[in-house]
């Protein structure tokens, strides 16, 4: 296959010598370990800056928010998979990550990018930008497409998702509540009263709007739920190990489903 | 296939209602978001406690630890599964924890199961323990059954590992230097002497016994390195979607790998 | 949550009792073991049907053609897990599909979906549609969006891949040449029109149009990629086991990412 | 890091010019398509061989047994994966396959292991083994370390496992009913005799004794379940679409596990 000149190689994250472990500029063992918590360090790691005490705060509050939502899907998915192979940890958990994908978790970077591409380049900045005349055109954009809205409305949190007010406030005591937050309030009121329905801006939307605060590119966002969420599995892991029960689920949902199967009408 | 009476499906960890999200008897908004970080919330999440001010000091510094190594097989089995499938950022870090098995990371609990099973019952809470002929008999023990010491030596990092003496400096600094650091210490000084090597004790070792000075089983060790390393190749998928590799990598062991098939000799 | 009359949990695909396994309603040991290729096992534990001579020579031909494209990123992935996870073998199998997406395999599915969209309802079953015009206005709307036409071009098979005439062949001679493989050439013609360049119809687009002949969904259509090249990934982990690469591999890459790093300019 | 002189990267498995496409020495569309089933490709890629017709029938039939056990926790896990991520259905699989360990499929390779190493040298060729003194040393041998022996004994197939007699017919009719197939009789006699429970060869002790014949490595045997699994997954994902459970099973175990946390007794 005819190529172009061979292109570098190259990774700005790390380096190690024999006598030195460097992360994003940091000397780890010195500069590192013992002056940072493991959120500032994920903050380290992903944009190669240090995080200010206010980044700090909102970012260890948004990967919290993501680690552990109860007997999900993708903790049901790890435990399955332990049962079968205690000895790969590892895989158990990346089963349950494997899920992660467009219906949970991943509808986070949904609402990142609506904010990102509803929000005209001219208003970055200013303090009269309409947030309201943005949230009714997006709104009305996406209903003509027949899209979703993202961020908007939860399963059982209703009316409120309990999450968001303290998320918000966050960012308000860490000086994030911008431009992005006021037009997610602005969406999210605008479909409540074009469609009459409680939509409560829950976790994701929440999040999204905090994620174009930071100005973290959308198509990353999914990644901090599944940074997360590794924290949560090995929690469910720890726990199935000392009282199992996937075994249990397995031979109920087995007995069932083949019912009809197995014993003629 | 007959069985015993239904048994419980229960776990500990979480649960909601429309108002409220609790994870380990925690409010998740309010007692939790804004007053934690996220090395203490993995801590409450894996053992339902919260961390000490001391426990979190060493919590934080031994998963900070795992999160990034360069340019592993982990990160190239994620950059070239993100290449592959960009929309599935989840499963390209699934693909990159997969591999942290038997030979990396995984190795961390071979260090911690040693040091449990070395230290024999009676010796905990005692001052006189003679940690120098327990480390004579876990040596001759292994060197017998022709297994390797866990948690010694490294292939670059000689003849110290930059990690080890930190994590060890704040262990002593947050009262977790005990029984099982040293005797990780005196099996690391045997080793040497009997082998004429230099056998530095790595950071798995380090971990492995501050590990067993947390009390946490050794099977969920492993568990630690898998979570951390969720947060690192999330910092490689990053850089892959801004200033890509894969391709190229794929390319030049694609082309030289089947050389000799494609050019007759 | 409040939550509609518990729905059935029901599948219809297998069951076992003491003395019977059962598959799509065939006895497994009797019916189906010394009588079936896994081929058309494949086919019978997909559609619940028999495949005939036909379907069977055909179906076996387009997995055949999925297991194994050389050292790909895939491939690459599979063995870096392996290296660090020689004991989960399945592990590393399952990091390499990870990556099937919608850059590689996954593709394959838009070619069946775009056929079958621009199939009109009112073609089937008859002579005399114009195959042509169809493909006119398909490349037209492809062209218009900014979409590329799927199954088209190959990096490396130029000007034809050589899969492509194979399977049509096979496709003719097994009764399954029909509208759908016709509507796709007439496609790959325009399109060659339209753009002036070589595009020749690849093995992802006759695979797509085949797969139409068959009435298959689209959406698992990626599924026979997967299955297919997890036998080819078992063939590389084989050959992994046998004479390593991937720790040449590493190293080399480690080395040239980070050489800017360590050596100080 | 210091290292000896580049090593080659090379693969034996396949390579590609623009006009051909060579697997294993053989050119994939002329040679192969249309003239081989998935089975035999599967026999080629591993092997680098041809099957014989009784290689054929034999490999078919080992891996059409490993495609289908039901609901299992691997199809489970596959199914709460697709319901997170449809657009992944790669991962889907992926997940389910990460299960296939030391409790389930994994265990294959235990059976192949345990006649590889208890089968002495010089019984190669010869007619006058006495397998039973054979099987009476490794019972003993097993019972004595307090392993369980691989192969043996199932959860719902008593007192016999379907599978087996049906595997070990094709055996013979294929000329592989050898030594290895004669020690698991043996063994598994043996082992009822000594322990007086119905203790038959399940499918797993039937599969490893034929992979034995063929002389696979027993590292690669448990890949065979993979690979075969691998399209058994893509049925339940498939069926999944079509009358998904997923959400269902998710609600009801959620239900329960927190059913205490989330009423006040």
């Amino acid at each position: 296959m005819p190529r172009s000149p061979k292109p570098i190689i190259r990774s700005d994250i790390a380096y190690s010598t024999p006598e030195r472990i460097s992360v994003r500029g940091k000397d780890l063992p010195n500069e590192v370990l013992g002056h940072m918590n493991l959120g500032d360090f994920a903050y380290l790691q992903l944009t190669g800056k240090a995080a200010t005490p206010q980044q700090s705060a909102m970012f260890n509050a948004i990967l919290i928010t993501l680690v552990e939502h109860g007997m999900t899907p993708s903790a049901i998915a790890a435990r399955m998979t332990y049962a079968g192979a205690p000895e790969s940890l590892q895989a158990a958990v990346a089963a349950g990550l494997c899920g992660l994908g467009s219906v949970f978790v991943g509808s986070m970077e949904g609402a990142c990018r609506m904010l990102y591409e509803a929000m005209p380049a001219e208003a970055t900045g200013r303090d009269d930008v309409d947030f309201d005349a943005i949230a009714r055109a997006t709104v009305a954009s996406y209903r003509e497409r027949g899209v979703a809205l993202s961020g908007l409305g939860h399963p059982l949190h209703k009316p409120v998702d309990p999450r968001t007010p303290r998320l918000f406030e966050l960012a308000a005591q860490n000086g994030m509540s911008g431009p992005y937050v006021k037009l997610m309030q602005s969406i999210g009121a605008e479909a409540e009263r074009v469609t009459g329905k409680s939509l409560p801006i829950n976790a994701t939307g929440a999040i999204g709007a905090i994620c174009c605060e930071f100005g973290f590119p959308w198509r990353i966002v999914r990644g901090f739920g599944v940074m997360a969420r590794a924290i949560g599995l090995v929690g469910h892991i720890m726990e199935e190990a000392e009282r199992p029960m996937a075994v249990e689920i397995w031979q109920r949902i087995e007995d069932e489903a083949s019912a009809h199967l197995r014993e003629p009408t």
